[in-house]
């Protein structure tokens, strides 16, 4: 086992934080709940941020950039949103510090109050629907389709690195329409969008759904989420995008002339995914060796290990990996050669098995003589000796085929955790397990409440794409239209 | 003269004012001093951030994300910096709201108050110290070379768009290294990279010299600047590069054994541009009509516009010019048809003047029929008809003859507004008119504060790449070896 990583079944909340720590992802900082990404880290982040940000603008989106702080007041002017946004927040409430006259460092200078204190950004509905305000007069200035990629703090109590951070990365849509229709089709399509990124790159099967709306977003009329099971039978909800209806813009006065000269008030959206995605990614494939990264996010895909003794197999390996490296860095492939002369190739192997490296590339003497190489796929842990001739052909379809391999390996995990229940007898039993369970439910909050409260599981999403089922609510003996997905959840 | 922009002469801080809001660049927002960045000038934002980003990559940097908070008694551990920095800044005190009992809105929950304070970063030099002790134990983690894109905070009093807002958008540079020459080279590497980006990407001609000491950043041993003259002839620094020196490894006591095993204190870099980065290319280039933008930073190169009467010309037109796009789209060039019904083509003219679109594409009923069209390039107004025929490569060319005129205009101008003085009393005559003035200087800050007090202007840097000439101080006549840039300044 690497680096002294846990294993899943021993410790499975401390093998994630031993995968995120000691694989240089990101770690705790000074700052209660604040992390640091570490290189390696974001290097993965970056490549979600490219990735998602060529999707938004392939939709037709663009970018801008709105103010970190907002107004104290603009949170109470939507009344659902004030209760879940504007109570665990960062509030700033001065703007001057001053030496302290004892001589102990600096102090906050009183004088120096805000007449109204500012919170800085939970979510930025407020002050873009504030802005949009002034940028809307008639149906011609609609759609307004605005994403930006900003840093948003929620005084979270508990908090755990990527999954739950004080402070975190995100990407937050918000657009404006004419119709409501407009406005939903709007919010389904980035759902789509979303789940297409989670599966197609991160390799992470998911299922679209709607809230129920005890789990909408606050201000929202109706909440879309993607699900995905996490290897401890946990679900965790990796993105979601919310119809926001005409409520925002009643709460600023966001109004516009319609075809016709009447005027209407504007129809919303908003969506996001944050640095949440990075502990979803770790948690769905990793195993007890480290991470496993699929090829289209690892910020390295191949790492080439020479096997020497002595200088002058070094340099002979050495140039050869160098040959092997330029071969498939032409086929867009990135390469590290890792020849350090201070530690051992068993040491090396472990650290890129820990890092998620899709590909190693072994290379010693005999290889050279033979020329051929020894390839070890990190998801499979398999190992192969293949001819230098070819290798970068052969490294991208394996790439490719690595990709495909653990989406198809977390879908089976997941369906092999997924089960129809239909007494909640069974359903608190099932429950234990973990997994998702498919369960019928008669609508109501009441019935919500009291599963949470007896199982701690929630109703994950009302998936869109399942057939309606007649069936009556486990709890409650009531009639239900379609099963809805409970799980637990981070 | 476009929506009512001002000129230059009348009044240019007011043209400036209007060529950003009304290009839709940016407005101020709702929180004083911080501003929203709107699709069209974020566009030019993310291109200068996608250019600067690869050149930071090419020369052995990475990506990282450290905390937007900073615990106040941070700041206190530098000596310098703490004046620099912890003065006018925002300071989260509380990290709740709670629902105002009397009903009107949210207050701040008294009992959530911060046992210590945290600063909004103003610049992430402690706090990235801080974490850098736990990264380096030895000459072998050394260099680091991180960069991180993020939003800081100073609470300025006076604020302009771009040039001085309380929050803005830059990139910060931190490095680590094992010996003093390593960093300085580093410092100097850096300057260079943005001397390059600034000149050959925006177009800005600048010079690249040290700081005095009263000019030096709050904590660094020496400071490196890139100076762009503007047509107010007004300086601007564009980008800063620091040798911290051991400064902050000796405040966060960063250690590490070099190669002999013995301990010594890292030596340290920091280096950053800004979104001050617009106000410069605005500046430098625009003009009474509007933005000029270089090609290698607008977001849009060309735009075509039909000039029809009636349906039927226009969709002949429409798709005609669909085929023009097209073959310049497949030469990387980014074309936008507006072919709106609801304005004139006049109007269309004028908006995309204002918004610094480099090149213009007219076309007519006639021009469909000679096989022509009309091409206007935006930096010199000139108009000319072109053949449909090789449109691709004509404008490609013209293109790149754009940015390397604009370039060379700036630089006409600089050249122009440089004036070496020996005198004081000529100097305080030169410095009414503007522009950069070479004069000798005896080294003291005493004379320094005296020429800014008496004139308004400060030493912008001493040049790198001049040659040294033995002189004597222009104030106090005592011995000066090179002549130093003196300007009024942003």
């Amino acid at each position: 086992m690497a680096k002294e990583v846990v294993s899943r079944k021993e410790n499975y909340s401390l093998w994630y934080n031993n995968l995120v720590t000691k694989a240089d992802l990101a770690e705790n900082s000074a700052v209660r709940g604040c992390m640091v990404i570490k290189p390696y880290g974001y290097a993965i982040w970056e490549k979600m941020q490219g990735t998602l940000d060529k999707m938004f603008k392939d939709t037709g989106h663009v970018n801008a950039y709105f103010p970190l702080f907002i107004p104290k007041s603009f949170f109470s002017r939507e009344a659902s949103h004030v209760d879940g946004f504007a109570k665990e927040c960062a509030v700033v409430t001065h703007y001057r510090l001053k030496n302290d006259p004892d001589g102990n460092g600096v102090i906050v200078d009183q004088e120096a109050k805000l007449d109204e204190e500012l919170v800085v950004r939970p979510t930025s509905e407020t002050i873009i629907w504030n802005t949009y305000k002034s940028w809307i007069q008639s149906y011609r200035d609609l759609p307004i389709l605005c994403n930006q990629w900003a840093n948003v703090v929620r005084w979270e109590m508990r908090t755990r690195l990527f999954l739950r951070t004080a402070e975190f990365l995100w990407q937050e849509g918000h657009t404006a329409h004419a119709t409501q229709q407009e406005a939903i089709d709007e919010a389904e399509k980035m759902i789509h969008v979303y789940a297409d990124f989670v599966q197609n790159w991160m390799g992470v099967p998911v299922i679209i759904g709607k809230k129920s709306e005890s789990e909408r977003f606050a201000g929202a009329v109706d909440t879309y989420a993607i699900e995905a099971l996490m290897q401890d039978g946990k679900a965790l909800q990796a993105g979601t995008s919310h119809f926001l209806g005409q409520n925002f813009a009643k709460a600023f006065d966001v109004q516009f002339a319609n075809k016709d000269g009447k005027l209407d008030y504007v129809w919303a959206t908003s969506w996001g995914v944050s640095t949440r995605l990075m502990g979803a990614l770790i948690m769905a494939h990793s195993d007890d060796n480290g991470l496993i990264l699929p090829p289209k996010l690892a910020p390295i895909h191949v790492v080439i290990i020479p096997i020497y003794k002595g200088e002058e197999e070094l340099n002979l390996l050495r140039s050869q990996s160098k040959i092997l490296k330029k071969k498939m860095e032409e086929r867009g492939i990135i390469v590290k050669i890792d020849d350090r002369d201070n530690v051992r190739s068993g040491f090396k192997f472990a650290e890129y098995e820990l890092k998620g490296v899709p590909v190693r590339l072994a290379i010693g003497p005999r290889d050279y003589q033979n020329g051929t190489v020894e390839v070890a796929r990190r998801d499979t842990l398999e190992k192969q000796t293949v001819l230098q001739e070819g290798i970068a052909d052969y490294v991208s379809n394996l790439l490719e085929e690595i990709q495909v391999n653990i989406f198809k390996k977390a879908l089976k995990f997941r369906e092999e955790n997924t089960h129809k229940v239909d007494t909640y007898e069974e359903f608190k039993k099932k429950i234990e397990e973990g997994g998702f369970i498919l369960a019928h439910w008669d609508g109501t909050s009441e019935t919500e409440v009291k599963v949470k409260e007896e199982t701690k599981a929630t109703i994950r999403c009302i998936p869109l794409d399942m057939p309606e089922e007649a069936g009556v609510c486990m709890v409650t003996g009531k009639p239900s239209k379609q099963r809805v997905i409970f799980a637990r959840s981070y």
